[in-house]
């Protein structure tokens, strides 16, 4: 009886709400002042209300598959796929609730300026049961638009396209650092960096290049509207890729950690290169519109100072705040209070993003490095409690945040009003991604194999080829800009190839493994290739490669890349010690002359902590577990002994 | 060297910063058109950043505070602080990044609607290199404003009110009900209702009167701007108490929890009661300035029932969620994904919150009581991983979210650019609100101890009264709505009065619990009071008060509360059993006629589990640890035990 009374109960909730809403879609003629932003907020609410509810559904679609063991979707798929089907529900279902736009001109004595203002008040007569009254409304700038058609906007499940660069793509790109395998990716950072940075901008123009000569061969309309530069720029935006179903594929599969670390370092990477190329091509292209015409090389230098200034700067900023938060956590004890301790975590990686973004740099890049630095230094100094809480915050904020912008992509296929359908430009825009792909991995493969020992094989290029999903950066650089037809154009043709990548990649996966013969189940990478933080002893030093050929390569000395050495080598002896409670200290490391600095700059818990280089608490966020490393410290640790007499008395 | 060169490197990065900010407050002359979005985004990006490192401050201070054990202030205090330090800095800096601002009237023959326009379509001439062009620009409504010289607003370091509502509130709220301590909050739930709905209303009526009073005998150009309705909204909005350093305190001395039940609970709960009979008198207002004028007896008694429509319509989805939450856990193997199930939590925890703001309810109420639901039954089918994530996730979503808006609170009251500060408003006004909250406390604890058997003794009282400080839902009511002079009063009244008592509550209730002689340090009840979620063991029956008169009274039958009692066996009895994997099952608690659908709703996890009333794993969230609970129980056990027999082979 009482479960009868709370069903009837639930059944007149859901009809009052039905009736709330479809009141809120049908036009009010008696819709009062007051009520008018209260209706943009219940608006906004449903919108909102929308996308949760195809989250919701996603999330328990994904559980049915993985209960079920059905592999042949990932998740962001089923999120596009929800999303075009609620798309096209919310465009096909003719609901009205259309924008009213008005159009005003200047007619402002006092206002002087050359440049739009910033905010519009305007006077606006009123009537009510008194009679007319005049009222002043604020409107505030949004954007520049080119078409008076689109009076016909439908804001309704649309979002302000900056929302993807503020709000969604950071805890992404965030979390790719933070859970970055670093020990595989420093190991080939040579290859990593070449693919990400030489490769991306080779795949950028090369795509730039023949999109042009595509659009030339097109009808001369089409020609017209678009320029070099727009192709380029659709070159470097497609160029970014996001290999989502793969990698989730690796770690189900435990595939060779190489292979892994390879894709997933480069796609992580390349996405920071494709978002400063983007915008170093839109500054040149601002340059040379604003100049005489013609190739401008000025300009092009400049654009090209302007890729690597902003990258490089963008790095340093995510860098240093992620070693300033590692000083923090070691000099303070904050680690006694966990909150505070992760909230201090929180605060410095998003500012992080602010501050670059605040100095015309690249947020998405600094956070990616802060990320890393966080993983590699902060993360050994934070709290159990801390380490948990970070890992598992960041790891639903991805999963929240990928998943909407996955859904939004399907929805904003039918709802966002900028849209361009031009079935030429998209077939061009399909082949020549693929191609762009392919002038990026296999010439490349080609000269690094010159170079490494243990040669990249043809099949695990082949798999870096299959491995480029275009996803969410693609898609928040392609909505970052659609003024002319060309940007809309480009908006479409990255959608659709996004959607199609991410719907086929889910499918294929398996059976690409299989073809490739890549070799699946490598059990004792396992461990490695695990999401846990925390892990205890070392692996013990394995082959590079598992090769195809069978042949497996004996480890040697100068398997590291050059750069990983140095690196390795520079990062033990002085970042570690100074940013973390790990051992050696830089007592041992730095030169006697600096030991009144060193002092300083180590704590009581890093001297009496047992002399171990790697902390038994982290040993996978190390990198030098190397035998040449183990040699040295050998030397350094006999050394230390000595320092922790003479110093333990000072320390506080 | 090499750490002179990073060092120079980073002074080097630091200059650039400060290079890029000056120039951003700097008026551009040749600020170009493109540029004018990035601009917006930088302040917005600037803005950000102020806030955060406000944050990154108010943290590395608490941790001191902490450090060195100084307790006169709550990081809320402190929060408040340098938020005021920030804002006059911000103000009195004269940097000079005003709004431009341009009027605009009505010029459009198309239009013909009689509400003023979602959009406006600026269509303004830009000048360049190659002449005069005139493009179209989009502005977006946002408010009714008033005031002419408001065209001097700052823009800067104040973020759009309904921000608050929005994203900044309901995580406050969600985490007071998720981490709601159930099993006090239920024992004292009469106590707590009539502080929280007729103490609340009293108070607002009281407020609102005296107020009303006041404000006539001021000069005239002020009495003539409040109207009744004014007042009393300002009543609502100031009857809603937050009081966090108080319960911080409680927390650290271990406070008798029942004295901690009942100021939790009540602040919980006006927060709920507040709003929306503060929407009410919104409502009111409309529908009377609509009317004839004079006293409405129709638009009053629509006004009381908007009140309690709201609230149960509110409060019913809020519960329903939750328990649609639950049913979901439950009834899906969800559990084996513990990222999945925890998005699922927190999408379904958000959507409540957006269905009730979606039917024009209030989500703040709803998300209360989803959160509490959540913690009642949902989090007892969760999976350890997916219970330690959320917990710790609203923690500190709830930690940044109450900190940013006591920081918003000191900044705001320098840079919101609708203060009005009346000496006069503000002194009556703190006059009232403690009168207010007198006339709420005291007389209803007398009547309350009619009925009660263990009375609120004196001392309680007197700290019940303390603990109303005003704090982030007092101040969002406030600043939702800023268009009148006397909105504005109430606004600037509402914020000090915010500041003043968080900031001197927090050097205060230390003293006041001494000078009441309230006891701390109730050993048997830390842990029911400690923060940790899972618990082993039940807590033994204990005296319900600790009473100064020393006399404690014996825990009897009759202590529980009428409406406890009845909650709690309905709970036990049918909501538990279906809601989740506890014992009994609803085999045993239905009626035998409804036996099939009893089985549909019993698990196989449910059936096989351990024969107790108490889930072995979450022992503080259940409710009916009383004697009279435990004897049915074992009568329901011995029950059970028949059917697990006849049906075990019935279940998958």
């Amino acid at each position: 009886m009482l479960t009868k009374f709370f069903i009837t109960r639930l059944s007149v909730v859901f009809l009052y709400l039905i009736c709330y809403m479809s009141y809120s879609d049908g036009a009010a003629s008696d819709i009062q002042l007051d009520a008018k932003a209260q209706s943009t907020h219940r608006l906004d609410s449903l919108n909102f209300l929308s996308y949760t509810f195809l989250l919701i559904l996603t999330v328990l679609t994904i559980w049915l598959f993985k209960h079920h063991r059905v592999s042949f979707l990932h998740e962001t798929g089923l999120a596009v796929i929800y999303g075009l089907i609620v798309g096209a529900i919310i465009r096909y279902s003719g609901s009205s609730s259309q924008v009213l736009n008005m159009q005003v001109f200047v007619n402002d004595p006092q206002y002087n300026s050359t440049v739009p203002p910033d905010t519009l008040s305007l006077h606006f007569p009123i009537k009510d049961h008194i009679g007319i009254t005049n009222k002043t409304f604020q409107y505030i700038f949004r954007e520049e638009i080119v078409d008076l058609r689109e009076n016909e906007i439908d804001l309704k499940a649309t979002f302000d396209p900056e929302i993807f660069f503020n709000i969604i793509l950071p805890p992404i790109i965030f979390h790719a650092g933070y859970s970055l395998k670093r020990k595989y990716f420093f190991r080939n950072l040579g290859a990593i960096l070449t693919f990400a940075i030489i490769g991306t901008t080779v795949s950028s123009f090369v795509v730039g290049a023949l999109m042009y000569g595509c659009v030339q061969l097109m009808p001369a309309r089409l020609a017209s509207s678009f320029t070099f530069l727009d192709t380029l720029y659709f070159g470097a935006l497609i160029s970014s890729t996001d290999p989502l179903t793969i990698l989730a594929i690796f770690n189900d599969l435990n595939v060779d950690v190489n292979l892994y670390a390879l894709v997933f370092g480069e796609s992580v990477l390349n996405d920071a290169v494709a978002i400063v190329l983007s915008g170093s091509i839109q500054n040149y292209e601002n340059r040379y519109q604003s100049g005489t015409g013609g190739f401008e090389t000025k300009a092009f230098f400049k654009a090209a100072g302007d890729f690597f200034g902003i990258f490089m700067l963008s790095l340093l900023i995510g860098a240093v705040m992620g070693c300033v938060t590692a000083l923090m956590t070691k000099f303070t004890r904050v680690k006694d209070f966990p909150l505070l301790e992760s909230a201090l975590f929180v605060l410095m990686s998003y500012s992080t993003f602010l501050i670059a973004e605040a100095s015309e740099l690249t947020g998405v890049v600094s956070v990616l490095f802060c990320g890393i630095c966080q993983a590699h230094y902060t993360y050994n100094n934070l709290s159990e409690d801390s380490r948990h809480r970070t890992k598992q915050m960041f790891e639903l904020l991805n999963f929240l945040a990928e998943n909407f912008i996955f859904s939004y992509i399907g929805v904003s296929m039918f709802t966002f009003p900028k849209h361009h359908f031009d079935p030429l430009f998209i077939l061009a825009g399909f082949l020549c991604a693929a191609i762009g792909r392919a002038a990026n991995i296999y010439p490349l493969s080609f000269i690094l194999n010159l170079g490494r020992k243990p040669k990249i094989p043809l099949n695990f290029q082949h798999m870096l080829f299959f491995a480029g999903l275009r996803g969410a950066m693609s898609f928040a650089l392609a909505i970052r800009n659609t003024l002319s037809e060309a940007r809309q154009a480009m908006l479409t043709t990255t959608s659709l190839i996004v959607i199609i990548t991410v719907i086929i990649q889910g499918g294929a996966a398996m059976n690409l493994l299989n073809w490739f013969q890549i070799p699946v189940g490598v059990d004792d990478e396992t461990e490695a290739l695990s999401n846990q933080g925390i892990r205890s002893g070392n692996s013990t030093p394995r082959t590079e490669w598992n090769d195809i050929s069978g042949s497996e390569i004996p480890r040697q000395q100068n398997e590291k890349a050059f750069l990983a050495r140095i690196w390795g080598s520079f990062d033990s002896h002085y970042m570690k010690p100074l940013l973390t409670h790990s051992r050696p200290t830089l007592l041992e490391t730095l030169p006697v002359c600096c030991n009144p600095l060193a002092r300083i700059l180590t704590t009581t818990e890093q001297m009496t902590q047992e002399g171990t280089n790697i902390p038994a608490r982290d040993s996978d966020s190390d990198l030098c577990i190397e035998d040449n490393d183990f040699a040295s410290n050998e030397h350094l640790r006999s050394n230390s002994h000595r320092h922790i007499n003479s110093i333990s008395g000072h320390q506080v």
